[in-house]
């Protein structure tokens, strides 16, 4: 059996590494960085997309499982999408005021979102779950703000995962509960003492490096009927479910409505974007907060917006990625088993988490990944992945081909 | 005298508002909303630029002295700043990491920007800011933020000038002294009883519906030497004065040089870009932090910036700003004489901000502002306004004609 394939062309990436730590703290920083925390065949830098393609910058090929962490939703450079960005560019992106774009994508939310009466917009998924947290205390005129242990909800000093530079005051009106918990939930409203602003949750559990863990029913209308309860806010963060579970919003399959949504990454197929949208009760709160940006009213990623929606509503995208995300679970679940190996899939099969069984410091998942990668499959060892409207069965076909010389690498370097 | 011109028209925007306001909180919010705040001829829905000319909805064209509130420093549409933002474009925006247009323009801001030895990018001023603040925290290992009074670092809840939504937690850390007094700034540090993590400063006083004031050598030297003797980061925030006072750093006039520099707005040109840049001793520290957004890897809106701080700094794009906002000052300053007003402008010439002697309730600069913009002259009466590189000498006499008119028909409101 031929195992180990010759590693890939890394030149110019190495290069850029170099490079990049020389000026750049950390070389690369955030959710896209590999150094220290990836496979080593991993690659840094990219230089072109295509599809359900990306291409490093020394020009390997990958099929891409990661969608850019989830803002490709419909393909890289989709000449529908592309060219109604391009449209408005040559007309102009930043401007005096908001184009005619910022009116018709609002009216397309409000119609498209099944509670939404109201959008309005920025340009970072934090952006995005800040203004629903700010919205919800003009509102109620409370503080607290109740949120899952774990859960991201965004990298500004209310949510970021890592405490350096974060002051005690920054997390004063953060109370945590447990996903999926509604005891817990109801022990920090008891904590909070009458003085609940929101509570915010992802519509499933997808933190990074744990099994992701879909919302009970029970759970989904705990949350409504506690936030109507308490008059507290319900916000539900879609920033990176959005448009990829229902394109009228997450737990509409429980018959759940939130009072606000945050939606970012899929919105504009990549284009810088982000949307909350919400109910009429709190459109006036909405109104009183001062939020803004310099850039949050450019009529490119919101023609881009409009493009992406229409299409993957008319052409059901969320169908094409079922299928595709399908197909790729049922296939990796049954070459692993071929292979020996205990491999734990969660989460959605459009947004898939996979673990290897006995495998707490991660060596298999990784051994895997980097063969995986040399081979041209683009995965994530321990982050939710990400299928978009432009992954075909063809595309799962020739990934689930190489993942399984993947897995008997694997194997030979973890024998039975 | 002829006074009072024909309403331009105004059929789209009025449509376009009513549809907003039914699906928008107020309309238009942040700094881009006209309602109750605007003169009424004042535009609010654009559908282009070209050089220093927008257009709004109806077609109106307008000599352009807002530059979308700072991003627009090299005209809009610029032909090489778009080219080689399309370049990328069709190649892919959001990717599955950063391409090499990340290293490129940080290598570019070490060589530009004097203090600098590394940078770090996002999409909002307020990310920029915010980062940089995280970062000294993380540094000193302190807390207290110390700001000037009314001055603007961005609309998350930390700095917005709106308190709805706010809570006190949020401001719980920053303690406010006045600017251009360091007496006033070391009464802060003795209340901050040695918990200083970082000052930050805007590089002259620029706050909305107040003169301008620059800032003073004594007061510049002085914040560098108290923050080095406290042993705090001193953080300059050139967000919205970027690349238009001095490509090198707004205080290399005074010989002073931040630890951070905050830039946003002006540095690709009206693409959302956001860089921090800092000084060897804050590396470590800006690579210890968790900051990131979906979008802020994207290649497009780094070509943007390369292009567009190439081309400033090769055809010398500040001197060219400076000869046009130089002739608008001095030509509106004699206009203003003429007709008997007693006209006050503050601040550099390449970012203005006027107001009438006399007028507290902004009555007359609201008049006058209704009467150029109804002239084609887009000029705001209570925020700074902004040249570009491509505002030329025969925009500014264009502009000075009609403004000539809209001081006769202010005058003829006003009447002696």
């Amino acid at each position: 059996m031929t195992l180990l394939t010759t590693p890939r062309l890394r030149t110019a990436d190495s290069a850029l590494r170099d490079r990049a730590l020389a000026v750049v703290p950390g070389g690369v920083y955030g959710h896209m960085t590999v150094l220290q925390q990836m496979p080593p065949s991993y690659p840094q830098f990219y230089s072109r997309g295509a599809g359900a393609r990306v291409w490093d910058v020394d020009d390997n090929e990958y099929i891409d499982f990661m969608c850019a962490f989830g803002p490709m939703i419909a393909g890289y450079a989709n000449p529908v999408i592309d060219a109604a960005a391009a449209a408005q560019q040559v007309k102009g992106d930043a401007l005096a005021g908001p184009s005619r774009h910022f009116v018709e994508l609002a009216e397309l939310l409000v119609d498209t979102v099944a509670h939404a009466d109201w959008a309005m917009f920025a340009k970072n998924g934090t952006d995005a779950t800040s203004i629903a947290v700010v919205t919800a205390r003009a509102e109620t005129g409370r503080t607290k703000l109740l949120k899952a242990r774990k859960a991201y909800h965004g990298a500004n000093a209310w949510f970021t995962p890592n405490p350096a530079g974060v002051t005690a005051a920054d997390r004063a009106d953060i109370i945590e509960f447990e996903y999926n918990d509604l005891a817990s939930l109801e022990a920090a409203v008891a904590e909070a003492e009458g003085d609940v602003a929101a509570i915010i949750v992802p519509p499933f559990r997808h933190d990074a490096l744990y099994d992701q863990e879909l919302a009970t029913a029970e759970f989904a209308r705990g949350v409504r009927a506690i936030a109507t309860r308490i008059g507290a806010a319900f916000i539900l963060d879609e920033v990176r479910t959005g448009f990829r579970l229902d394109m009228a919003g997450a737990w509409e399959q429980f018959g759940v409505r939130p009072d606000m949504t945050a939606f970012s990454k899929g919105i504009a197929n990549g284009y810088s974007l982000a949307a909350v949208v919400g109910g009429q009760a709190y459109k006036e709160a909405a109104a009183s907060i001062y939020v803004t940006g310099s850039f949050w009213m450019g009529g490119v990623a919101m023609a881009a917006a409009v493009a992406t929606l229409t299409l993957l509503r008319d052409t059901n995208g969320i169908r094409t990625m079922n299928a595709a995300g399908s197909a790729f679970r049922t296939g990796l679940q049954s070459q692993a088993a071929a292979h020996g190996f205990g491999l734990v899939q969660t989460g959605p099969v459009v947004m898939p988490f996979m673990r290897f069984d006995d495998d707490a410091e991660l060596r298999q998942v990784f051994a895997f990944t980097d063969a995986a990668v040399r081979r041209g499959v683009l995965l994530h060892p321990w982050h939710n992945m990400f299928f978009s409207a432009a992954h075909t069965l063809d595309d799962v076909a020739t990934a689930l081909e190489r993942t399984d010389e993947a897995f008997a690498e694997t194997r030979s370097l973890f024998p039975l």
